[in-house]
């Protein structure tokens, strides 16, 4: 029983050996297809005459999911603790709205959250070839995580401080109607986005603008060079092979692509 | 008669040759007139008043491209390899729809497949100066490929994830009908774009659009420092000439601007 | 008396002693919290049925700001310094506009004002870790400011001539009233942020606007990398600990992290 | 008289005498109150109540633009060479269009080319400390003129073939009614402006938007590492100070802040 317990482990948790690879790319077929039915059966129109196909699939998927919710339960040594963790709550997420919604829970749009199951494709990819470039992108992120806090308090105050003036200078007729709204409307435009549903209608107003969308504009280079020069650091420190220039991590002892010893 | 196909072959498909470079400027200009044809012929005032002369230029163009397409493939040794290449099937694309208009065909847009002419620009451009720089910016793109596949799936992910909650956060009511419509106006929200058909109007969605607007707008700065470190590392593997700073590639044995030996 | 003014303004100007930092600490959260009633003040339906709650918070929060700067006065030694100088501005500002609204100077948007009591929170946070990477930036901003100059003077001279040509192009008819007008078109186009409020309805309108807005898109790499460069050379004028990687500031004699002698 | 001549060139198009900054800077400011003049007028409401005023500075303008046009033909010793010169052509146009207006040209919006008077800006700056700054951005510029041209090249061709099938999708009745005009959207898509006059309706064009949107949201990246990565390769040409780390042109001897010998 514990033999073939660790036999499942390795296959469900695993991604090492072939079953847990097959295993693997199954389920991330099922995640896709399941994603997808929670988009299209948003569609009125798809929704009306192919509800019955919806429901089908949706049943087929949630009993799949929920088969292999029970079995990583059962598998794992630290039930307790897998449940609790972020991913078993991810999984446990991925199957609760469709029972939630059996028993007649009354708040359809709770099926939306199914769509959480898409986070889940992001464990079956923590295997395969891009989880090292995402590391290093991940790393680079948090190496620039103080310079990049820095730099969003900054803006997020900007913001603040934009919002408030072009509150008391616009005024609830020009549509800034509160200061969260004009705050609003200073993140729509500072980022660049500009929607245009709220636009400022007085000189003051669109001068201000004008100095805040440029500033909202140059801005932008300062994160783009934080993570640029982090990501240069990272990169210097690999190892790149003499032969053939590949770029190797820099605990590499041997280059592979050709061989080539460090 | 082979003499012959070798000769026209060199003039065609070669750039090295006198002829050759003439026939590829001669081209060149053919089809740029092509593509302006097609792109003023959707004009509805100037359809209705110079019709004449765009049919004349058009069939013209058109009997132009098919003896060129004729002889290319009499003149390469692989006829089907040409055909069902990637230029043999812009080449034909360019001048199928013009028959097919003929014939009576019926769908009329099928005319503006044609602007795929333009494509064949590239062709021709692949033997210019342009080439080299091109192919080290495609050489960087690649270079990065894993790096910008990992952003462009937690893009696209952040995409789907908002659109969904913005569907059952606003509702059909304010514009956010579906979970596609949804996640179309996360797409415009976090590149930027902002059209502002569709805009949040409860206030947790102007929340959360603040929040994915930051995001978005700070973003940008990850596939911009992967992309300049890959161009980095791409121009230090260049050899800089020491006595007139131009930039070599880095085979060369001599600089090829002052002829300076490395 | 002398030493109470002393130890009084150890607590309140200084951020290394116990008391200093709790001190800290809990004006950190009056600011947060009396600016975060500055926002829902001006939210027409909570200002309705909370007005009381407001005005209450607002005249604790005002009273002990008016406290702590009579204390901040008293305990300087150099009092109008301090009076004139920008922090004393700001903290007198925090304060000033409620005592108006008593007097019924009858301008309701003065209590807006208040919002820059948000300032003072960078006074606070001077100290703490974030200090270093914010001057960090600020000084490869100032690095890169002669530059930066010359970058925004090209950018707005832009601005200005493409917004004229437009109001000679457009008219008024199509929104573009007056040269002031049609520059803040041409800010909110060049930036990107596009709100569709005023657009171009003429042929040579549109392609004007084309270049300019291909223009906008591609010059925002010039900030960038000026921005970049300059934080590159700020980077490696740090020592970089051969132990543990960690970033150290260049007059380090040893790792902060792993104590590793330099 | 010839050493008159040479006396107020020296003045007039040397920046390096006493009495020639006085002129810049004189000239400048003169410029700088006549471009402001141009964009005030344009506004009715100061169009009609100062006209007069509008009227009596620009003809003061134009008479000292005109006697200082008539200087700098007679100083310099090649009159036809400086008349035909750029900066000839631009300080012309800054005084014809008030003496057409005169004579009654008809032409109204002629005014407004007196905005060009902005560029003369630029030759005075040219003296300034601006200049080197401005000189190493425009040769960073030049130097990548070939990658920035291939980058350019294709995001139209881009644009040109998403406007095309775009056209084909939404059609007419959806505001794309020709290919320039569903090219125009195509830019204000891909440059991520959005102004949200046109907007695709059907679900394959807002897929297909979609997709444009993410590209232009990520291709920007190319041009931003074109220019980091020329600007930095710009910056290590430099001579950096051992001792005040300041930033010496490549051809100095000695530190221009602390004179250190190189």
């Amino acid at each position: 029983m514990d033999k073939l317990r660790e036999k499942v482990k390795e296959i469900i948790f695993g991604h090492d050996t072939k079953a847990g690879k097959l295993f693997d790319v199954i389920l991330l077929w099922v995640i896709l297809i399941s994603v997808l039915i929670v988009i299209l059966e948003s569609i009125p129109s798809l929704h009306i005459n192919y509800y019955r196909y919806f429901f089908y699939i949706e049943w087929i998927v949630t009993i799949l999911f929920t088969i292999e919710y029970i079995i990583r339960v059962w598998s794992t040594k630290t039930p307790l603790r897998y449940i609790f963790s972020f991913w078993g709550i991810v999984d446990l997420l991925s199957i609760l709205p469709t029972y939630l919604e059996l028993i007649n829970f009354g708040f359809h749009y709770l099926l939306a959250i199914r769509i959480f199951r898409l986070l889940r494709v992001f464990r079956i990819l923590k295997l395969v070839r891009f989880n090292r470039e995402a590391q290093k992108l991940l790393l680079a992120l948090r190496g620039s995580g103080h310079k990049i806090g820095v730099f969003l308090m900054a803006v997020i105050s900007i913001m603040v401080l934009l919002g408030t003036l072009m509150y008391v200078i616009e005024g609830g007729e020009n549509g800034f109607t509160s200061i969260p709204q004009s705050i609003y409307w200073a993140v729509v435009t500072v980022t660049t986005v500009g929607f245009g549903d709220i636009v400022p209608q007085t000189v003051l107003g669109k001068f201000l603008s004008s100095i805040a969308m440029i500033m909202g504009y140059a801005i932008i280079a300062v994160p783009t060079g934080i993570i640029t020069v982090e990501l240069a650091s990272k990169k210097s420190e690999d190892k790149v092979c003499e032969d053939c220039k590949h770029d190797n991590p820099d605990n590499a002892n041997f280059c592979n692509q050709c061989g080539l010893k460090f």
